[in-house]
């Protein structure tokens, strides 16, 4: 992709009002990545609450969705809020994508409700990248849409998940597991049993030029046996938080050690450099968000605490699926059952 | 407890066949626990395998039910195994408890067969200490024992969970929490919201001397949000995993960086004295395994790379319990339904 594909698209909107953070880091995100990425970008929110724009075009939304209000009560009744509006900005064809780093289940809400369902996709789900160090991140799907699901959506998640790995990190043909608590089809919950049978026996991800490696445990999620793994959304969900958690935790307690004295704190020094890497390679910052897949178009879910670098790496991520028209992909591989 | 008390309990069967590291570690472990803890115990296993014994009493068993085997049709073919025996010496009045790093669903399926459920129980669970840095272990219960659940077990987990962490942490009132992905009662899975119910409207944990503090998220696990975190075994089971292969992999990252340069390996030497407390609350081999409860005895399950170290732990763990009397308290809190 050339600067000039990039500026001849219709522009990103980026949710202003969305983020712990928001709105000054997430415009200065904006900012960002029109100016290093070359992206046409539109912001959308208050526009009283927006006074560092740079020049970046507004779509004036008078309300915020809080971040911890409910996601489909709030889109339903909050019309004139910046998710909903950068929703449709995508439906209306004046925007190519949406980023935000509010409200996850608003995000999904607005993008389900205003952009509609790709035909023949049952339910969207979440595609969450998972760092696997030295190595493409595993695609981990259903990262939380659906907290219930059954077998045949799960396969869908398997199509639409080896779609997306494919266009994101240029695996060609990739490994598609099952996670469950045991590498036999006979381990599991019935949900899983049953997805297992499906996903073994029928065409579907060949369809989607992908190959199924069999059930995957916690434990390979950070590893290369998979390049995408299905679960139901709660599944998916707290196996996500969990590895964040314990992520967390064991980051404070290397930075405690590290600042404990001050040979301590030379020592450090002196490794940073090399672990630094290791760092970044795991910070959700650098990761580029997670996308929902299933809608009928680019709709990027940002972590709540993003920085403006987080958004710049969003938007990043929202234009290469706009330019390798990854909704066109997942269009053509789910057919209607 | 003093000496005496442990010297004039019953011996501990510790299952010498069972592990990555069978027999060799493991009787190295046993007779370390013996000599270190002073506690009486019996090894089991073929004796023509453990030559080392030490003078150790020996229980003879002449199969081994292999790591990867199916837990319960191996129990019910293999009845001079290793792990069968050891169940039989705890039912027999032979053993006050077992100990093994062997098959996990044959540990279960042995203790379950053979020395039958605490009365009342309807399923038991696998109690697995989670690393809190700076505390005490978050209890995760079921790890794995039961794939599929419903609300009435997941209660009775709630109520095993806490008398298990005043037990073997000493809190006296211990913070029981739900698995969710949400904190909010209307979030998660059906089987989450009704057990969410049952659990803030009953008496349940009021009987336990347990507190429930609501929902928590798997980033709440490695924190002080909850003292014991119930949950079906399927999702704890994929936690556990998910959270131990991001801390293998952390840990090799970080291993590698240090050891990537003379200048790296010096910075690591100063640092290190600082950083092995840190590491070594996080190495499985210290946390003394994860107990079966609700079985009528004492079941200790060691990770299966278990070294000698971890079976020292775990027949501290052991000890503690029979010593406690986990079980009479467990059947104290536990009333038929």
């Amino acid at each position: 992709m050339t600067v000039a594909e990039a500026g001849a698209m219709l522009p990103i909107a980026v949710d202003a009002m969305g983020g712990d953070h928001a709105p000054a880091e997430i415009v200065a995100g904006a900012r960002r990545a029109a100016d290093e990425l070359g992206v046409p970008i539109v912001i959308v929110g208050r526009p009283e609450e927006l006074t560092d724009t740079g020049g970046l075009e507004v779509i004036p939304a008078s309300q915020v969705i809080a971040m911890d209000a409910d996601g489909a009560s709030s889109v339903r009744r909050m019309k004139d809020s910046s998710l909903v509006r950068a929703a449709e900005a995508v439906r209306d064809g004046r925007a190519s994508a949406m980023v935000s780093a509010g409200n996850t289940g608003a995000t999904m809400a607005s993008a389900l409700l205003r952009m509609g369902r790709i035909k023949g996709v049952q339910r969207p789900a979440i595609a969450t990248p998972i760092p696997v160090l030295g190595s493409t991140p595993t695609v981990l799907l259903d990262a939380g849409a659906n907290a219930e699901c059954n077998a045949e959506w799960l396969v869908q998640f398997a199509q639409m998940g080896a779609v997306y790995a494919r266009e994101r990190y240029g695996i060609a043909e990739p490994k598609v597991a099952l996670l469950s608590i045991g590498e036999e089809p006979t381990k599991g919950s019935p949900l899983v049993k049953e997805t297992h049978k499906l996903l073994a026996e029928g065409e579907w991800l060949a369809q989607a030029g992908a190959t199924f490696v069999g059930n995957v445990e916690g434990r390979d999620l950070m590893g290369e046996a998979a390049d995408v793994v299905v679960t139901d959304g709660f599944t998916g969900n707290v196996a996500l938080k969990t590895l964040e958690g314990g992520l967390d935790a064991i980051v404070s307690g290397l930075l405690e050690a590290f600042d404990s004295s001050d040979e301590a704190r030379a020592a450090a020094a002196v490794l940073w450099p090399t672990l630094s890497p290791l760092y970044e390679s795991l910070d959700p910052e650098n990761t580029g968000g997670a996308m929902l897949l299933g809608t009928d178009g680019v709709c990027i879910i940002s972590h709540g605490s993003s920085s403006a670098i987080a958004i710049v790496n969003a938007v990043r991520v929202a234009r290469d699926m706009v330019l390798g028209d990854v909704v066109g992909h997942l269009a053509r591989t789910i057919r209607p059952g």
